[in-house]
């Protein structure tokens, strides 16, 4: 998908929420199975009663992974299910995958072209060798990893080097002159919403993921405002929020009103 | 499997040897098949011929995923053969991954306990709360990344903080705070035996997962004799070298007669 696309996607639906997909046998509605299939359905109910105010599709390959060979066989099944029934939905593959250049490629091979997806999240500690490997693809983007909104941002990207920046701001520069902001985005968090002015000022042409809304405490209200860029710019996600609105029968239909209360805040900032 | 189980295996068989899985249909000898059971019988051919001359594995799994479930249900089947048939070996998934803590929860969940690995690769760039969680498993190991062997270290991991330190100095001395010798391993390349030697002497009870022998340019001699520690200490990784040592009918006997060569090179330094 082309920022162009995803641009006009974003305005006509007055809309640039992602939903997370981080499904869990144990939070399963009660009434499905604890399988594999119980997993595709639950996600599949999800996706058809978000899908008119949302649009972004994020699964997290963690929460596949954790079940194993059956657990990415359902992250193949629900990327095939948004691109056949959903296709002007963004697909953001959230693996945080880096390696060596050699090694990348193979990643962006993976989620690219086996698993069909539009996006990748990549984690840049490796260098540019480490990211380059997912550029240069018409309609493909890596999503970088700037500032995170977890504690442990802190730890590392937070430091101060010798010049004065700090460890994200730099890591930021470089990938921006390694990718255009028609191949390459960044996830910075929601959870410090002064930060991401600073950062939005720093790279006006770049969409940014924003996750931490919701259940980490960022709210959408702070990432519109000071976040946006002239051409919106922003896809905000939310996981937990959404997936557990309820853990009913009603999880859809609660999922759904979670989704259109989003949508609803977003609606009074984009023109 | 513990420290010092695993010290005993390097001291018995005179051995630091990993030896790297990165499986590439194109790259198969041409008589076997290029589908998910070629790459299986290609595999557990080099583990039967490499088995006596080294003491871990390590399947990356770019490799594997670049085939989509097919290709991680190869890895599946790779680690539990290995365990199976090989249980005295040491099996890591380099898989390199990392997210916000609930989230590495299910990484480890799956690298841990679905595949059963003895350790799993992590990236630090999200700090305490992205590591934490594979760390405090008796028996499991976080081999966290530290100073890598590719170029790209340049860029991040080399940049120089406000207090004289590196990012990747940090990162370790950070990780080494909340992780013991028990649990936590480091990846530090062999491309820059200069800097391998100082990281040695800042933390000399950590294992170190050493990759850049061989196709990147390091060498077993400067390896040990810059990076060893009195438990030895140190897992020294060959992939492509022994992989690809022939891509004829001889590929396993090639591969069997590269490792040796390594693992001889190993023994005039392990006592």
């Amino acid at each position: 998908m082309t920022k162009a696309d995803l641009i006009e996607s974003i305005r006509s639906k007055k809309s640039c929420l992602c939903v997370g997909l981080d499904p869990e046998m144990a939070k399963l509605p009660a009434h499905l199975p604890n399988t594999a299939e119980g997993l595709f359905q639950f996600l599949k109910d999800v996706i058809e009663a978000t899908a008119p105010y949302c649009v972004a599709y994020k699964p997290n390959l963690a929460f596949f992974e954790q079940y194993g060979v059956e657990g990415v066989q359902t992250f193949e099944r629900v990327a095939a299910y948004i691109k056949q029934h959903h296709s002007g939905h963004f697909l953001i593959a959230d693996a945080k995958r880096g390696d060596i250049g050699n090694t990348a490629a193979k990643y962006a091979t993976a989620f690219y072209d086996t698993f069909n997806c539009d996006a990748v999240t990549v984690a840049p500690y490796m260098g540019k060798d480490n990211v380059t490997p997912f550029l240069g693809r018409t309609g493909k983007w890596a999503v970088a990893l700037g500032l995170t909104s977890n504690p442990g941002a802190e730890d590392l990207e937070l430091l101060e080097l010798h010049n004065g920046k700090k460890v994200y701001q730099v890591a930021m520069e470089k990938m921006a002159s390694w990718g255009s902001a028609d191949e390459l985005m960044f996830v910075v968090g929601a959870t410090r919403p002064e930060l991401l002015r600073e950062i939005r000022a720093a790279f006006p042409e770049y969409f940014f993921l924003v996750p931490g809304v919701g259940a980490q405490g960022g709210t959408v209200e702070e990432v519109m405002k000071h976040g946006m860029s002239n051409e919106v710019g922003l896809l905000i996600n939310s996981s937990r929020g959404i997936l557990y609105a309820s853990q009913q029968r009603d999880f859809a239909i609660q999922a759904s009103l979670e989704a259109r209360k989003l949508q609803k805040e977003m609606e009074n900032y984009i023109l």
